[in-house]
């Protein structure tokens, strides 16, 4: 990689011990332990890629795809003040997250022209107080709303989608077909047809690809490139983190060998995984993480028949807020999680702290320094602190937030979910446990065909005296 | 209580068996064999309270205190197009959540007389690039900025303090003094003095009040009612809480009675507690109660002479957002969690969703209904699938969401506090897991006195090796 393209790195000093047999270390003896099972794991990664199981991965290399994208937002980013994404879970966390971490997140209330983009509203709710506090900030006229669901399905996403259009339709009559782009499955799912009896746009989420992992599809692309993200830049940081994911020897291998952490970790008693950027701007980037890791490996594995339920727990935090929040819980609580820090070398911005009236003053100290500098020192003594109190901790470290050094962060993660899944022995691209719920909801809402199971609901009544 | 000021309620059906045995469920039984010691921690908490040491029991009562709130609110509100807090964990998380509550998530994109006060800038981390783009947004001039720091201590706050006031002096001169107000420990730390020199308007942090239990004290009153927010209903809401939260009898007070289902649940091995309100509105509850849970119940607790790690790790989580993100873990996962879902009844909007064009589209079935039946459909459902995969939840419902309910609500959750850190036997009310932290970044702050330490960390260099 040039010098311009600085590469994230994976710092896991503060796991390691100098002998085995320490519970809350790891040893060169538990890489060891795993070597065989890791190499598997990695060879089957690379099979499966090659046979086109896994086409995620080769998302960043769509030149058509990403070509479009372009094509569309040159020719209509400018008519539009506002972007509306009707989204949620997959279809909304990497929108969120990269755009917080390329725009910051005071975007939407800058003035047009410092933003250089229309605003961004990702509506992944269906609170109706909120929902419609959005759409009163939102002129429908001059608003574009991208509609993504891959299977068409999403109560959420078409209960959205029937209002804004309705709302569209009254507003602009024939002219509102060019206020939304749908991006859906290729062939599956009834927003396909309606795509094509209306004549949106079309996107397609690619074959194959999950929710979870489309960040880097037009699922992200399209919103965000509209909202000013650079998106060659984002992909060629994930084209260059694939580069180093190619690596079979999970030591070498930032993504494997952080997944071999988490994964040496969970069986060693500690299932909690909390992620800790200290950067504002990546703080959804963790939000995000949670949705992937959460989805991807808590399943259900069969062992003899038997069920066991497998899954490491995501704990989203933020340096330094949280350390007046958690920390205390991190370093005398049960010894139960492993911690992922991002640090950021560059923030872009300093901001230098004036020297006190009095030198006096006990917070004196504090003149004369810049706010980078107490950034760097905080999470600096935070790892120390964890350390200190035997809190296994590892530190992923970016030279600056920008659309590349992202890029290859989510690449990264997202690899370290496959092998980490694979390593569980679960399928770490399904998610089975939410189709009761869904199925409930469609109960509950009327929808035909599922009259016995709502009867069946509603057959269980609270008992009142368990309510105070 | 009136029919006006509806109460809420903890419904705890979805955590009780018919009879005893079952690891994931409640029996009667277990209730019993808590009673006598809850019996003790609700007289030992009455006891502190009469003796002067729970003074924030008492804070929905200080009528001087908020009297003066608002004569200051009422001379200067209109004098200011922006707040700017400047303050972190408990001097900041509380603020957030009763604001949000209260005034949606939309509110500082809100033109000046649809939101009715300033904006809001709760500035609750150091990050430069974060920093630097809120002062970009903010007029000084026409701002008011709120120092809160008990201790005067916080790094980060008395950071940002002098930036802050550098930035004020320089572009107002003396008039500056007008634009800050301290929040402050009534006698103690070196903000009391900086407030006296400069004559700036001091508020107190009341005596014996930790930041995390403060919220009902000037901490977030002051800045809340800067904002339009009626921080009398929101006393009245907690005092409300607080006649319900006086009865002895665990299993009649909602506070005792949520607090000794979580400690009977971390004692079976679930010390995972997610809060995962069905309210765009009250996500960031969920936030404020992290730190209230975390803080107050991660202790080393000193049994025998040996340490013990104890405290149940708070989670927060979003309905309906999160139904595509976290429940496949929630059901699939470990049985490791104890769940609260808040659920709301009348949201103030709704939105009814339109009728599909073709009534045969699959996504038909939502037409004719409206957001908010969506919303209680999803949540149902959620409730449901957890329950079916015998994952325990409670239910706490609001009639509706405003400053009355949210002050029950922050109440109770307080009060639980103080009732499972006494089961747990704990000191929930210190936190001295975090000094070390401190000092950490006073040392690499270069704050005299600290050389030592900070000669210590800077020995700790990384391993290459483990560097990827």
């Amino acid at each position: 990689m040039a010098d311009a393209d600085p590469r994230i790195t994976l710092d896991y000093n503060n796991c390691m011990a100098d002998a085995a047999g320490d519970e809350h270390l790891l040893a060169e003896s538990d890489f060891d332990g795993i070597a065989d099972q890791a190499g598997e794991v990695a060879q089957l990664i690379a099979d499966q890629r090659k046979a086109g199981a896994l086409p995620y991965l080769d998302l960043p290399y769509k030149a058509d795809q990403v070509k479009r994208i372009h094509e569309y937002v040159n020719e209509n980013g400018d008519q539009f003040d506002d972007v509306v994404v009707l989204g949620i879970g997959g279809s909304a966390l990497g929108t969120i997250a990269v755009h917080a971490a390329c725009k910051g997140l005071t975007y939407n209330l800058l003035p047009r022209d410092a933003r250089g983009g229309p605003r961004l509203f990702v509506v992944d709710n269906v609170d109706p107080a909120h929902v419609a506090a959005v759409l009163d900030l939102v002129d429908l006229r001059r608003a574009l709303v991208v509609v993504i669901s891959k299977s068409g399905e999403t109560a959420e996403t078409m209960a959205q989608f029937l209002i804004c259009r309705d709302l569209l339709r009254a507003q602009l009559g024939a002219d509102y077909v060019r206020h939304v782009v749908i991006i859906t499955d290729r062939k599956e799912g009834p927003l396909r047809p309606v795509a094509k009896r209306e004549l949106f746009e079309p996107f397609d989420v690619p074959d194959g690809v999950g929710g979870r992992f489309s960040v880097l599809s037009p699922v992200g692309l399209l919103p965000l490139a509209m909202v000013g993200v650079n998106i060659d830049r984002l992909l060629q940081g994930a084209a260059a983190m694939d580069q180093r994911c190619r690596e079979t020897d999970f030591r070498r291998n930032p993504a494997f060998m952080s997944g071999a952490i988490q994964y040496l970790y969970y069986l060693k008693g500690k299932p909690l995984s909390v992620m800790m950027p200290y950067s504002q701007a990546l703080r959804d980037v963790a939000d995000w993480y949670r949705q992937l890791w959460a989805e991807s490996l808590g399943k259900i594995r069969k062992e003899n028949g038997r069920e066991v339920f497998v899954g490491p727990t995501p704990i989203k935090a933020l340096g330094v807020t949280d350390q007046h929040s958690q920390v205390q819980l991190y370093r005398e609580g049960p010894n139960d999680k492993i911690f992922t820090l991002i640090a950021v070398k560059d923030f872009g911005r300093d901001v230098p702290i004036p020297p006190a009236d009095n030198p006096k003053d006990s917070f004196g100290y504090l003149g004369g320094n810049t706010l980078r500098e107490l950034m760097d020192a905080e999470r600096r003594a935070t790892t120390w602190a964890l350390t200190k109190s035997r809190r296994p901790n590892v530190t992923v470290a970016l030279p600056r937030v920008d659309e590349h050094t992202v890029g290859q962060l989510l690449y990264m993660l997202e690899v370290q979910t496959s092998f980490t899944g694979e390593m569980l022995r679960i399928n770490p691209y399904d998610q089975p446990g939410v189709e009761d719920g869904k199925r409930a909801t469609f109960a509950l809402m009327g929808r035909e065909g599922y009259e016995c199971l709502r009867a069946e609901i509603e057959s269980q009544q609270p008992d009142p005296k368990y309510v105070i």
